[in-house]
């Protein structure tokens, strides 16, 4: 049986037609690091076409997953085909609670063109996991017009999720907190876009003013992000979001393809994985020669470019 | 000649004596990163007490060096002898302004149990030279009784000094700016102590206010940092933030024995420089293969701790 008509390039034939059944095989097989999932990204490949990737992240509270359903109905409502990833770090396995919700939410928009996946965190290190990447990928070939991709969790997850994104949506809520907790854990830094979700309740207008402050002092030449009040609840200023979005893809589209887009999604994600990596080995006190590696660079008898390599090699894969 | 009597060994003996010239010709030995520095960072082990390690830093104006200043003045009146490790990315040699500053500085205090040691950040990765750790080591070994770590820099070196340090002080000035830019730099989440200096000036007690509202949200359950108000220039709260300082430094010499510390140190430089290796390989664009490697990750034909080996295998020293 030649590559040609091998189960990855059938596989990837049928996504191609946007078989929702098709899209759900390709996802499982994807998700895994192993043979499978590399020939089948193989065979994807051809028919990428660089589907522009928002990412929705912020505290817990600040109403994300109200927000983006709300989102998904108004692409849909323009015709839109929405593949979205779910960042999940307390589901071990695919199909946890938010994959149920939305199922809920998409039967609502009696609507095939949406698919919601659910994925875990990465292995030990936490974070967005390699897979992220392949599962755009699939719904790039399945013809889909954009992808969200949205974490419920906090912490690494956040940053990743607004980092690999081609325009990075940070959602808060009024409150002193929030705008502070994105301010420390470095959310303001990589956001293209703030909203300050629920601007229905006290103190909106102040937490948009703090965030304003804070962004004002971002380092760099950089155009600031927009700050943008919604009620996801209500659907207040979802139309301005959705333009804002847009905006935001058409100039990352045109600034940058989809080779070059997809190649910086790689990118950060190697290095994420990469630097967790160094960490643990680092902080294990259990890794063999971690000490006396640690103690070669003290002593200058080795450099602490040979010190990572050394320790990478004896790290054990996540 | 046996290592007994190798110049290492000669010099590590002198240093021993608290012969200011051998610790001068010490520490440039121990700046460079060669077979000699590392014989003589071995002589120097032996002698090793544990000195306590206290790092400042902060935003630019916020009137660092004078505090500093301030406290070595208030050490050497309680008689202690005081190593200073003033890293400064402006200057590629030693040497710069600080150290011109420090010189009529300790002529002024008239006297020889002040050190000051100016060294550059570590090459093409900026933030804190592995030879910072051998420079406190020989401090240590030349029984100093506190090391002083400062950076005029920010970024980078800002982060390292306060997590190299056993005690990491973070000093800001009354303002909105200062305050915000301390909690977005992460500088809030390794800081051991907190200084509002100048705090004879307006908004102090904002900025106060501030940092206290952004500590309680820290993550974890490690104690709160207190928050100081100084005058430098005067000498308000400085009796208040030695105190302080020497309580940490119990504490935390109470918790690690000076191996552990050191290790600690080590562990630090050894996963900063490896993480700013991986960084740099990956985005440079004219790395032999890094666009490869990523998408041998991308595809899952590659683990992305195997594309982090592959990446440092070929990255360059620095």
């Amino acid at each position: 049986m030649s590559a040609e008509h091998g189960p990855a390039t059938v596989l990837a034939r049928r996504v191609r037609t946007g078989e929702r059944r098709a899209l759900a095989e390709a996802i499982t097989v994807l998700e895994a690091d192993h043979a499978e999932a590399g020939a089948l990204a193989e065979a994807l490949r051809p028919h990428l076409a660089g589907v522009p990737v928002v990412g929705f992240t912020g505290p817990p509270g600040a109403g994300k997953s109200t927000l983006v359903n709300a989102l998904i109905a108004l692409l849909r409502r323009g015709g839109r085909r929405v593949g979205v990833v779910a960042v999940d770090p307390s589901s071990p396995v695919s199909g946890g609670s938010i994959l149920g919700d939305r199922i809920r939410m998409t039967a609502a928009l009696d609507d095939d063109d949406v698919f919601v996946r659910s994925l875990a965190s990465y292995g030990h290190l936490g974070g967005l996991s390699p897979a992220a990447a392949r599962i755009i990928d699939a719904f790039d070939a399945a013809g889909f017009d954009i992808v969200l991709v949205e974490t419920v969790g906090t912490g690494q997850n956040e940053i990743d999720v607004a980092a690999v994104a081609d325009v990075g949506v940070v959602i808060v809520a009024p409150g002193l907190g929030d705008g502070i907790q994105a301010m420390k854990s470095g959310l303001l830094e990589i956001a293209d876009v703030l909203v300050v979700n629920k601007a229905d309740r006290a103190g909106s207008l102040e937490t948009a003013q703090q965030l304003q402050a804070a962004i004002s002092l971002r380092d760099g030449i950089g155009r600031r992000p927009a700050i943008l009040q919604t009620v996801a609840t209500s659907g207040r200023g979802i139309a301005e979001l959705g333009d804002e979005i847009d905006r935001l893809v058409s100039e990352m589209m045109a600034r940058m393809n989809g080779d070059a887009r997809r190649l910086r999604r790689g990118r950060y994600i190697v290095e994420r994985v990469a630097i967790a990596g160094i960490r643990k080995a680092l902080s294990d006190e259990n890794h063999a020669g971690a000490g006396e590696i640690i103690e070669d660079v003290l002593s200058g008898r080795c450099s602490p470019l040979e010190a990572a390599r050394r320790l990478l090699a004896r790290a054990l894969p996540t």
